[in-house]
């Protein structure tokens, strides 16, 4: 494992380590923000989940997290969004292939071998920085846009796992829509299949009740085609979940959006993994 | 005058504009957060000039200065840091022409024809900005790095103009230190020349007594040879004006660095700009 960068930050640290990881079979990057209260003990851990286009860069320079997560003593995860790097695969355009895992472990050539972003995000991650950093084994999960998705399903197939999972403009039901492509690619052409990695799917299948915290803009120009929280009101009623959405108005999909709401996130978060 | 961008951001909005700009003889751009006070009425401005190698872009994305702004009711207004297009004079390195204006008065050929950033920063972009925006005509200054400089410079040429100036990591004497290639260049080889325009050099000078607040990290790689806060010290106990420097251990020159202390910055110019 090899520190790429530390910076002090509010108090504490924001790092990037990279290291070779089994799941991904390639070099995994993933930034760390260590917040001042680790002096004093372990702290939990929030993981964050980007979305297409991004890298662990994105959120950790982009978002002000770090103010938040200094102010409720969490430590902040913020993995890369796919496997990287030479004979990766790739595809045409930003919603398949590099920097848009859909945060699945694939099953169809050639993209099986090394997108496997859930197994990496869920299991290994969590199994290096529990043994690395200085954290508790209390986790929670929250993700922008397709990290959004991610967080969702990462929740919804490992109940008990997190103690509480939130989303800023998430990509409510993958199968539907932004991941239409991505899908049939990773998974196969069997709408079986996608249905164990679309979280409106999971939501109204599972036996856990959840509770969600989603944000979203009203003004988001994906709103309707491709994020679609239509869907995912109606699969948390149909499953008897509860979900906190708030409709934002006048706000879009990108950056300035996450800044103004995740201190919401964090504080929600923060209350989960300290009672 | 062109929008190219607007995002609700905390509250307001983050909006990106172009001009033709008559100073430096080319399309230029900057920020202009508005806050949510804007509705009720005129609002004070707060300028920040950045970096080198910046352009508009890095502050308002990183820094997380619009939730501060939002708190305390200020607008902010971030330029770019030099004139830009084809046919702008640059050279080899990233401490001279395009993003590296230094914020003079160019009077040496190629760059006295569009290097006039100073111009721009302290009379025609206020001027459009309080034609154009929401504003009251009460101004405060800061900026990091180059850009603090500026913001020295610039409060320190137009006594009265600003009702507050303050810096992080800024350039304090650069034809001392980081500015040791541009000043030659732009201003020609007399050192007096130079002193019209080193912030160290017109703090010795000035007739009014400045009050100065200072943010610089003491792990910062440029701190001895080419911020030199020290010499900045001496200028103002020499001068008998007021500095409020904090050394923060640990921190780096990074925007990591100025988000942890940006917040600080803005409520000291509230204050001012309030009184």
């Amino acid at each position: 494992m090899r520190r790429l960068e530390s910076h002090a930050c509010f108090g504490g640290t924001q790092e990037v380590w990279a290291h070779d990881a089994t799941s991904t079979a390639c070099e995994m990057r993933f930034g760390v923000y260590l917040p001042p209260q680790v002096q004093a003990g372990p702290c939990p851990v929030l993981y964050f989940l980007s979305g297409l286009t991004c890298t662990e860069q994105n959120f950790i320079q982009k978002s002000g997290v770090q103010r938040y997560a200094a102010e409720h003593g969490l430590v902040i995860v913020s993995p890369d969004t796919s496997p990287r790097g030479d004979g990766v695969p790739d595809a045409e355009g930003d919603d398949i292939g590099l920097s848009a895992s859909f945060y699945v472990d694939a099953t169809q050539a050639p993209w099986s071998a090394q997108y496997r972003m859930h197994a990496y995000v869920v299991q290994e991650l969590p199994a290096l920085v529990e043994q690395h950093f200085p954290v508790t084994d209390a986790r929670s999960i929250a993700g922008h846009s397709m990290g959004g998705h991610g967080a969702l399903i990462c929740a919804l197939r490992h109940p008990g796992r997190y103690r509480s999972v939130s989303a800023l403009a998430p990509i409510c039901s993958a199968s539907r829509g932004w991941g239409r492509k991505a899908f049939p690619a990773y998974l196969g052409d069997d709408p079986d299949a996608w249905r164990e990695w679309d979280a409106c799917d999971l939501l109204r299948g599972s036996h856990d009740r959840l509770s969600l915290l989603v944000d979203q803009g009203d003004a988001d120009p994906f709103l309707a085609e491709r994020l679609q929280p239509d869907l995912l009101q109606k699969a948390c009623t149909a499953g008897g979940h509860t979900l906190d959405l708030h409709l934002r108005p006048g706000y879009d999909h990108g950056f300035y959006f996450v800044a103004s709401f995740i201190g919401d996130h964090v504080a929600y978060h923060a209350s989960a993994l300290k009672a």
